[in-house]
Formats: C-alpha cells, sequence, structure tokens
C-alpha cells in the first residue's frame, strides 16, 4: 500500500468518537498556543506587507485575519494567519523532528471552517489529522531532511494543510490521496532563508498550498500514486528514501500530537534550559553581586548560542542575553528580547560577564549555569529538561498565561474561553469573531 | 559575488535597446508558441477546474486567462495561463536543461503587464531577462536536478517569473535580488507526478508564486543573499551544489533563449526523429503495402518510447504510435494523438506492424526507420536532426501554421499580427482582448 493511500484513507474514515480524550485536549492546547502568536503579531510589519499584496487581489468569501480588521479569501488568510503563528518561532514544537505542527495546519483548517460554516468539533479533529500527516512524513525523512536545508515546517507542513482541509471538505479516501499527491508536487521551503521574510513565505505558502490543493482535489485534480516515496517522488528528489513505516505504522493508535511542547520564552528552544537553570539561581543573587556568570552545555548549544548580540533577532538565539535578563529581570518573556532590553545598560553589561563554555558530558537538552559573587561564592544548577520540554510541559494554565502576554486585545479572554469549549462550538467563527 | 546579486543587478539595469534583435525576434517567437499552446486548451477539464476553485476566490483588477471570458486576479491568472501552456507539454524546450522556457514566464509577466497597463515592449523585455534567468538557474544544476526527480521546469520557472515580475514591477537591484530569494523558497514541483494533473499544480505555481514573491519583495519582504548558493539554500537543498559560473558568466552576451526549440508535433520529443524519418520514407511506400516497420535509436529512445498504448497519454511517448500516424495520414498533429487516432483500426494494426531496436550506435536524438513491403522492397531513412530541434529549427510561418492549428479561435490572425509586433505596442492588453 502506498504511504498516501493509507494515510488518506486514515483520515478520510477517521472518526471523531475514535480520537482519545487526550489527543482532543493535547489540539486544543495546540491551537490556543498558535491562536496566541498569531494575535500577538498581527500589526507586525511582514502582516501589514503580505496583506497590502494579498488584500487587493482577494475575492468574496472572506474570511478571518487573525487580530485584524481585514478579511480575506480562505487561501489568502491561510497564508497570512500561518505566518504569523510562525513569525517569532514562539509557537508549538514537535522535537524529534524540529516541526512547528500547528502554524501551516491550523490556518487551512481555520479559514476553510469558518468559510463553510462548520463546526469547531470538525475544525479541531481535522487540524488533529492535518497534525498527525505532517510529523509522520517528517519522522520518514528526519533528521537528514532538515539537515540537508530544507525548512521542514513548510516542506512537510504542506501535507498536513492538504490533509485538514481534505477531511473538512469531506474528501473521500481516493481525492483526500490526490490531494496529498499534489501538495507533494508544492513542497518548498529552505533553511539558508530562515532569518529573513523568505521563510514566512514558506510557510504561508505551505497552509495555503495544502488548502489549494484540497480544492484542486475535489475538483478532480489528481496525483501520482507514489508521490511521496516514489523512485522520483518527494522524498527522494528532496535527498531521503523516506523510512515508509514511519508514515503508516499504528496510525490512529500513536498520535503525534501528544509529543508537541510549548515554548514559554520567546527565543530558540535550546536556550531554555539555560533559562531555567539562571532562573533558580536568582533566587540566592542579586544581580549587582555577580561577578561572573558561566553557562555550560553541549556543543550544539555553543553552535546556536555563542554569539555577538546586535539586535532582537540575535537576542532570541544569544546564551548571553538568555543568561542576563534570567538574572536581571528574573523573567524572558517578550519584553526582555524587545529592542529596548538588548540596548539596556544593564543587560549588555551582564552580557559582557558570561561567559559560554562546552562541556562534553552535558546531556542533549540540558544546560548549566555558574555564578561567581564579587564576594567569591560560587552557584552552580543544572537543568536537565526545560520547562516546556515534553519531561516537563506547560500548564494548561502556563498556556493561558503566555496567550494573554502576546495577545494583549480586549476579548482575549472569551479567545480563551472558546478554544477549550470548542468542540461543542457549532460554528467555528464563534470563535474567530471573538479574535479581534 | 553573490548568484541572485548578479542575476538582480543584470535583471534591474538592462536596457532595452542593449537587447539584440534575434534575441527580441526569439522572445516573440517563443511567446507566439505559448500562446497558441495555451489557447488551444482553455476549454479542457484541467483548466475548468482551476477556475471552478479560483474564480470564487478572485479579487478585483482582473486580467485576462487566454481563451477565456472570465478573468482573474493577476496571481490566479499567472496559475491557470501557466497551466495551460504546458498542459500538452506542446511547448518550447531548452533542450540543455530540458526545461520549457515560456509556460512559468510568460504567464506572469503577461499579468502584471495588462494590470499595470504596461507596454508591450517592457512585457517582452521583461519576459526575455525572466527566461535568461530560469535557463541559467537551470543549467547551474543540471543535468542532476532533473535525474533526482525535480520538475525542471517548475523548479527553476518560479526564478524566471520572479525576475520578470521585478522588471515590470521597476524593482531595484537589491529588491530583485530579495524577490529571486524568496522564490527559491517556493521551488517545487517532482517528476513522478508528471503523469498527472500535480504536474499543472507546480508549473502554474512557478509563475503564481514567481509574481508574488516580486510582489512581495516590492512590500519589503526579504531573503538571505546566498539563498541559492548557499550550505542550506536552495541548490544543495535540491541536491546539486549550484555551479554559479554557470548563473553569472557572460551575462548579457550570451542569451538562453537563442536556444530555445519549438515542437512540431505534440509528443515525447526524442520521437520527433522517428516522425521526420517516417514521414521522408511515406513518399516513396503506400500504408497497405507495408509489410513492417523497424525504427531502431539509442537507448533512451526505447526507454521513452516502447511501451503498449491505452490512451492519448501512452500514444504521445510512443514510437509505434509516431510512426503509424505519420505513414498513414503523412501527419503527426493534435488530430493524430487524439482518442480518436489511437482507436483508430488502421493505426492499430499499423502499431503491431511496427518494431523497435536499440541501435547503440546511433546518436543522441537520431532515428531509423525501415520499412519491409509485402513485395519484398527494403527502404531505409536515418534522421540526425528532427524538425524543430535547434539544428532544423521551425521558421516563423511554421510556428504560425502550429499556433493556428491548436488555437481554432475567431481573432487567431489578430492574435499572431500583434506578437510580431509586440515591441510597438503601447499597452499589452491590445495582444490580450484579441485572444479570445
Amino acid at each position: 500500500m502506498y504511504a498516501g493511500e493509507r494515510l488518506a484513507e486514515f483520515v478520510a474514515m477517521s472518526n471523531w468518537e475514535a480520537v482519545p480524550e487526550r489527543v482532543r485536549h493535547e489540539g486544543k492546547r495546540s491551537l490556543l498556543n498558535f491562536l496566541g502568536c498569531a494575535l500577538g503579531v498581527a500589526h507586525t510589519p511582514p502582516i501589514e506587507m503580505a496583506l497590502r499584496v494579498l488584500s487587493p487581489l482577494s475575492g468574496e468569501n472572506r474570511v478571518t485575519v487573525l487580530g485584524r480588521k481585514e478579511r480575506l479569501d480562505p487561501l489568502g488568510a491561510a497564508f497570512i494567519n500561518a505566518v504569523g503563528g510562525n513569525l517569532l518561532d514562539y509557537d508549538d514544537t514537535h522535537l524529534r523532528t524540529v516541526i512547528h505542527p500547528s502554524a501551516p495546519v491550523a490556518p487551512a483548517a481555520l479559514a476553510l471552517a469558518e468559510q463553510r460554516g462548520l463546526s469547531g468539533a470538525a475544525m479541531l479533529h481535522a487540524f488533529i489529522l492535518g497534525a498527525e500527516v505532517e510529523c509522520r512524513i517528517g519522522n520518514a525523512v528526519s533528521p537528514g531532511h532538515y539537515a540537508r536545508g530544507w525548512h521542514i515546517t513548510s516542506t512537510c507542513g504542506v501535507f498536513g494543510a492538504a490533509a485538514a482541509a481534505a477531511k473538512l471538505l469531506g474528501l473521500d479516501a481516493i481525492q483526500t490521496w490526490h490531494a496529498l499527491g499534489i501538495a507533494a508536487s508544492q513542497s518548498a521551503g529552505i533553511i539558508e532563508n530562515l532569518p529573513s521574510a523568505a521563510k514566512n513565505v514558506s510557510v504561508g505558502n505551505a497552509a495555503r498550498n495544502g488548502l489549494f490543493a484540497a480544492l484542486l482535489a475535489e475538483q478532480g485534480y489528481t496525483a501520482a500514486p507514489a508521490a511521496i516515496e516514489g523512485p522520483l517522488g518527494w522524498g527522494r528528489a528532496m535527498g531521503d528514501e523516506p523510512a515508509v513505516g514511519e508514515i503508516i505504522d499504528g496510525l490512529g493508535e500513536r498520535w503525534e500530537l501528544l509529543s508537541n511542547t510549548y515554548k514559554p520564552y520567546p527565543c530558540g528552544i535550546v536556550m531554555h534550559s539555560v533559562i531555567d537553570a539562571c532562573l533558580e539561581l536568582r533566587q540566592q543573587v542579586a544581580p549587582d553581586e555577580i561577578a561572573r556568570v558561566v553557562i555550560s552545555g553541549e556543543q550544539l548549544l555553543l553552535d546556536r548560542g555563542d554569539r555577538p548580540v546586535a539586535n532582537e533577532r540575535d537576542a532570541r538565539v544569544s546564551i548571553h542575553h538568555c543568561a542576563a535578563v534570567a538574572f536581571l529581570f528574573g523573567a524572558a518573556g517578550l519584553e526582555e528580547f524587545s529592542e529596548a532590553a538588548v540596548h539596556d545598560p544593564a543587560v549588555v553589561v551582564l552580557r559582557a560577564k558570561t561567559e559560554a563554555r562546552v562541556d562534553a558530558a552535558s546531556p542533549r537538552g540540558a544546560a548549566t549555569a555558574e555564578v561567581f559573587t564579587h564576594d567569591g561564592r560560587h552557584l552552580r544548577s543544572t537543568v536537565l529538561h526545560a520547562k516546556g520540554s515534553k519531561e516537563r510541559p506547560l500548564s494548561d494554565e502556563e498556556i493561558e498565561v503566555k496567550v494573554r502576554q502576546q495577545a494583549a486585545i480586549a476579548r482575549i479572554d472569551d479567545v480563551i474561553a472558546a478554544v477549550w469549549r470548542i468542540d461543542t462550538l457549532a460554528d467555528v467563527g464563534t470563535l474567530l469573531c471573538a479574535s479581534y
């Protein structure tokens, strides 16, 4: 059986009743975290610019652009909402693949469900299935795929968006199979472009093109049977022979969304243990007592985080900045990664007092913080699993706190309440009309 | 200097006056050939289906969908016109890369020029530059790119469309560089999907997304400097370290469009020598005299063309069908590859009398036809270069004949006349309003 065929059968046949309660709940957590991310950046330049391009080209049947008064056709709205969801890399992470699962899938499902007046349960169901498809295809090509230069959230996200849209359109298994195959011909996005707005384009396209694939399949467009794993198919062209078993084994038994994680801090995920270790030590030392800070961890931590800091973007992947704000402010939220924080004299001084060192014995994901005080004390804290990791997941309340911080809009309480009861909403528009 | 930077500088700085006359003329030939292809399929199912998806989503500022009364926003029109241009693989071919240069580039340029009321010369200039960019990037990764499973018309076409649109928008060199980099994050399309409508999606997207890249760059979207050739950039992710010299050397001196070729027959290009050889022998033998036909050529010819024939699609890549219709009808046009021709009893019989053989000594692109007659005669003809190859190009008149055959619409003479004088049209709409 072809990978796409089996996935399509699973998606088309899936009953909401058969989706376990904890998977449904994880779906709500993912969705809430996504909405916070997208609402929080709704008035930033990348969203404004994309709206200026797409608004004049958008037709009728317009749906919600999160956090905006403007509305767009479903393809355009899917694009912009996906850009917003992933813009700050503050969204969810499926750690095995480093896919941000929600940003490409939720916008496709939301746009289509709103346009067609579908229920919240139908939307949530489609979203969960889309995330499953996207992460399984990612598993089948990881870790080579990302290492080779593919932005896996974009390249695999398009399959998830196609699956979610196919489910909402009520496509049968064959049409869904075609939708997934059409997605394979639209899969794109490169790592080289991550530090630029071109990254947003591939993430937005993943949502937009996945939805487009399903709409085309609904009208009769087709794809090759082995579009995913064939000799001249998606996986091999991209550099890997996909491990088909990862895609098709245990469908409906093992759920990838249960491995989803949410970031408590808006910075590189490998910095999170650094922040936690420093927050722990802060209880024992005041900033002006600190003579020197030493942060140690595996080579990967240094590769990602040992760099000069000139702006917000650098700060989000700087060991030194993360340590400095944790000690100074006891927090590492949006404000602590703003331009103001980057140039705050106290932060500049404490960054300069911080040193990063490789500890070859440090396990993946761990970090150690050491503080040497002016009066000769030496403090030390090691964090093995950061807050927000799979081992120490954020609670529902912690996700709410994060969302409230991101999306300082009047009706955020309504949004949060609507997400927790989305499976009871007759029309997903009820959720979305609360969102601006 | 980065590849994208140099290409962008070339595109932004190019003056129409510096484009040699024979390059301009080849641009017109390419454009005319493209229009014939797109007009000829304007009422086929793949176009109808895509229109059903895109029409309700399309906003104002609508432009021409070739051969249709409906109009679409420029992104939607670019998509559909590119699908039409390449639908039957009857469009132009840049043989070194096997790129069909016009289908992704011309629709982006036409849609934008029409929407903004730009001149025919501006459109032709942008089209020529786009084709140059697309084929040079293709040269830099050929032949590995196609062999690995990438549909090069789609994957490189998006760069050409971005370049053409950037020129028409009047973007400066830096913005054009960003547009090309954004295109790199949208490059997609796989060979596995070639026998399906999913191929049309990647070709349509190449035009649509190239235009989108330029529109986003105009608003301020950026890309990484080395998006094309960087360590985690487009070329390496797709499997090749691009030969940057192929991209940047001799810009403005050597023009890739001068290597463009046009198909006289709507079938696989390696079949064309077979048809020519049979047409030559036909002058010496009537179909009912034929006892046996033997076609021989290199292994590639057999790999592509030795197969059973059940439908139109098979017929287009069948040695046996091409030989049969050439002998029976003295022609190999659209009618000779129709379902009716596939099932015509005389064709079925002559296909069965035809044998394909490898001749290891046969040069690339050549074919030999031999006929054994009932009365014991043995005829033989070898064609080294097919009609329409770079060595035996179609004349302007032969392209006109082809276009008239494809596009049996009332005002085709106006379209043809408008293309030959496009560089004098104040508004490209003059050409397009003649096209339905």
